[in-house]
């Protein structure tokens, strides 16, 4: 397969169709990103990657870390880790209370807000510096160190966290809630504020393609299971309330982040990350979506 | 593969493990089913044909058969169709009405209740003799007449049908309803009581595995690229509130009904359909579920 | 106190205030009214009556009629009656479905569209020619032949009953309606469709502000006790979702329409009905509420 | 009127009638109340205080709190108040946050918990003293020392008051909360604090009932206009998600706490205070809400 070629084609194909969105305006740092910026890079099992574009600038990979952070959790309290957290679609925004105050505290899934936080709750109560062994494992998955935590994107994240401490607090008051809640959105704010680039972001993303093994750290990163388990999380929950429109357009397992990122998986084929600060109304990158979504149509494969 | 020793195995463990579910009790033919049923049937994509248990006997498919009339529709309509009904998980009781009103009468996705009866609205609006023509189309992709419609089942699920009489008032009042509303009723509990085996509804998916061609119809069902779509739907919206934890566990697309049956497909290897009728608190046929989840696990693959 | 030149005062204020709403669209007969007719009429406890402006004009009633018909059938039922429909502001759209879903089949109170069809059920399963009999109890509450029923408005009513049909079936298949769907709902539009002007309606309305006692039937209507109950529920839920507001700005209890008349009593002191067919976005007629912010400023009492 | 014959015959009823509740267990101080004690005191216009029962001792007034807040809020900012907060019945329960995330952080009314953190917020705001000059204002309206904040229920309220946090995080999102969290959130737990007995808190609400002008005081505290439009919340609004309830029962404004208090008023008749500890399925005192609807059987009037 000449997966250089696809990316290119795809590349320009995007790229001709002037797609617009909006850039995230919550916080500066993400409001002032040059929005044209668009990358692609796909890396195959073999650990050969390809890039296109701004593949190698390092971005604000915001949510997409919560793949990360559940991928160690889940290692160590695998399912034990389901009576905190459901594995269900939300139809909801990601930020939503409502749900959380029907369902008593219990999020939808790790990948909405109230869901990451009981994930980073759950690190926090077993990792003694959740932030640097973050790095590390990213870094390790990656096969080169490559995280850099901005501190700008952090303080802005944390200036404007209010919603995100209402959620905490309201998980408390579940006793869904166990460590400092200060400490817990510490490191919920600096893992949102992750920069890597594509190539990075999808040789992190490379054991999910390949039944939990990691070629750049040359180890089982999770069981074939686990590995799988999380590819169906992210299908089913991985682009807030467009996940169906992600799974019925593109068909991959991936997960997207406020900052304009989407990496993804075709297990036993590939990972890829795209990059594009630009956003739908959903929340998620217009131009990755879309490069995904050709992407497929071209190979004319896809999970289903 | 030795697919007939896989599903014979997994037969046997599911029925030792003992499980006990709850028969739908709303209507009375489903309700005095021998609830000790259990059949698997399993059809590769050269149409090899495997079967354990009661894998002959006909029961009743009821929201199967939304795959069925979907695929119908799907054909004439295509992405038009998404101006009608959405193709997100709902997060809701498959026939919540609450979620509709919040959406303006578009129906979350068109396996809930209130999506199927815009599907069969649809159907009605194309084909003259729906019912008729639906029966025909099953009888097609099985590849034999196999289609039977229990007048007895339709005459309660109509006797009972006042949700869904109350759904199709309300997508009227939305404008999101064409035909008068009784005929499409009619034909909507009609297919709810279609009854088949577990073989042939094996068979009539087998197309959704093979890109769309139905060896047993010898023709081309729908393009692959619409095959890999309502594979799609299936994979996010096919098991009501239950969606990601059929993602997660068994991470096949599929489609369940009350009547206890469960019909999936593993794309490019095979079609399978499971029956037995005890249900789960979701209202999922508990042993079909773990049957599935057995199988994948002996696989040791999915989707995913 | 000079109620006539009270009255005066205020028709003269508010038309200076020179207000604009919006005619109710959904049926022609409304929607094809004059805008600027504007009538007031008060009714003492002696039974004088007092007018201005087009306060002998007819006008469709629509939800007033509600009022009447729980009267009828609060006086049957008596307190059984709360075990079908609730007492509680509903804080939702007066035809909102959601809510009824969440609070299986009660419906809030028996003002809302869901309540008002369990009080027309109610009184189907009571009087022998609901519709005659309603007729003669407002006659006879308003001491002269006085309703008519719009044939033409009911007509319209019933083209555009979707909703409303909805509501019925949705009640059902909670076994909380008892007569034949149609029948009821041909009452329930029929009551919709009543025309009266502003001097029978406050008319008929004199008993609720006289501890239950009509001077113009010249009999007990209902209970002191209940009387007082059904203004208590008029102030809690006679306006949709602006009782708050209306018990805030003008303190009485009262029940509007979407033709756009205002009922509302001062108990023991006077009974008074306002229309003016201009609505505020909540569905309540805007210079009819203003009317009678303005009378209780003047007086310097209300409830309160 | 004989007031001391008629709370005595009120509270001898009940005490017959053997009522059974529950008592609050969220906070120690609470739950360990002699859950037998009932007292009633009652204030007519001319300053004249009848009591019966426990009816001089100190209990924690709760959310009763909420209206002398309310009161030197409304005073400062009047209808400007109303852009922050609504006046609608919410019809969930008093801390709910799902209704909040609905309506974009503007609370339904300033009784539920969401609501008070608005008003208390604004009192922070205009206040420099808040919670000592709030203990005088009470004693200024009940004419004598009598507020006392219990030290250890405030800490207590503290240490549960994840769910109270969260609802503040929750309304700073939506930037309708000026003030530190901290700070405001021990206001708010110190006013919930506050101990007074059944004589002082029907001295500190007499002005309510006298159009805003306190005998005790020897000032109007409220133009009489403001004075009816609190009541007309306490009406709407005093009883969480029984507001309707009450006011069908017993038919006069009113606001209970959870620590088993209500006080209510008949305007330009008197103010009353019942306290009893054990609560309904709703959170209201169930022997203050029967004593008060005795009462008004009694007095064979009410507001209606």
């Amino acid at each position: 397969m000449d997966y250089q070629g696809l990316i290119e084609e795809v590349y320009h194909e995007v790229q001709a169709e002037n797609l617009k969105g909006k850039v995230a305006d919550y916080i500066p740092e993400i409001a002032n990103v040059d929005p044209n910026q668009f990358g692609i890079a796909l890396v195959d099992l073999k650990g050969n990657v390809y890039g296109v574009g701004d593949h190698q600038v390092p971005f604000s990979i915001q949510s997409i870390s919560k793949v990360h952070t559940l991928t160690m959790v889940f290692n160590v309290f695998n399912t034990k880790l389901w009576s905190r957290v459901n594995v269900e679609p939300s139809g909801d925004p990601f930020n939503s209370i409502a749900q959380l105050e029907y369902e008593k505290g219990i999020p939808r899934n790790p990948f909405i807000n109230a869901g990451a936080l009981v994930i980073t709750d759950a690190l926090c109560s077993k990792f003694e510096n959740p932030i640097d062994q973050l790095s590390e494992f990213i870094n390790e998955l990656a096969g080169e160190t490559c995280v850099k935590i901005n501190p700008d994107v952090m303080n802005s994240e944390k200036n404007h966290g209010e919603r995100n401490t209402a959620l905490a607090y309201f998980l408390k008051s579940y006793k869904n809630f166990n460590n400092p809640i200060e400490e817990v959105l510490n490191v919920y704010f600096s893992q949102c504020a992750i920069e890597m680039s594509c190539v990075d972001l999808a040789k992190s993303f490379s054991f999910l393609a390949n039944d939990g093994f990691s070629i750049f750290a040359d180890r089982q990163i999770l069981s074939e299971s686990s590995a799988r388990r999380i590819n169906a999380l992210m299908l089913t929950c991985g682009f807030y309330d467009e996940a169906g429109e992600f799974a019925y357009r593109v068909g991959l397992p991936g997960k997207s982040g406020v900052g304009g990122g989407v990496a993804a998986v075709m297990p036993h084929k590939f990972s890829i990350a795209v990059w594009s600060p630009e956003l739908n109304e959903k929340g998620n990158s217009i131009k990755s979506i879309r490069a995904l979504e050709l992407l497929t149509d071209k190979l004319s494969f896809s999970l289903f």
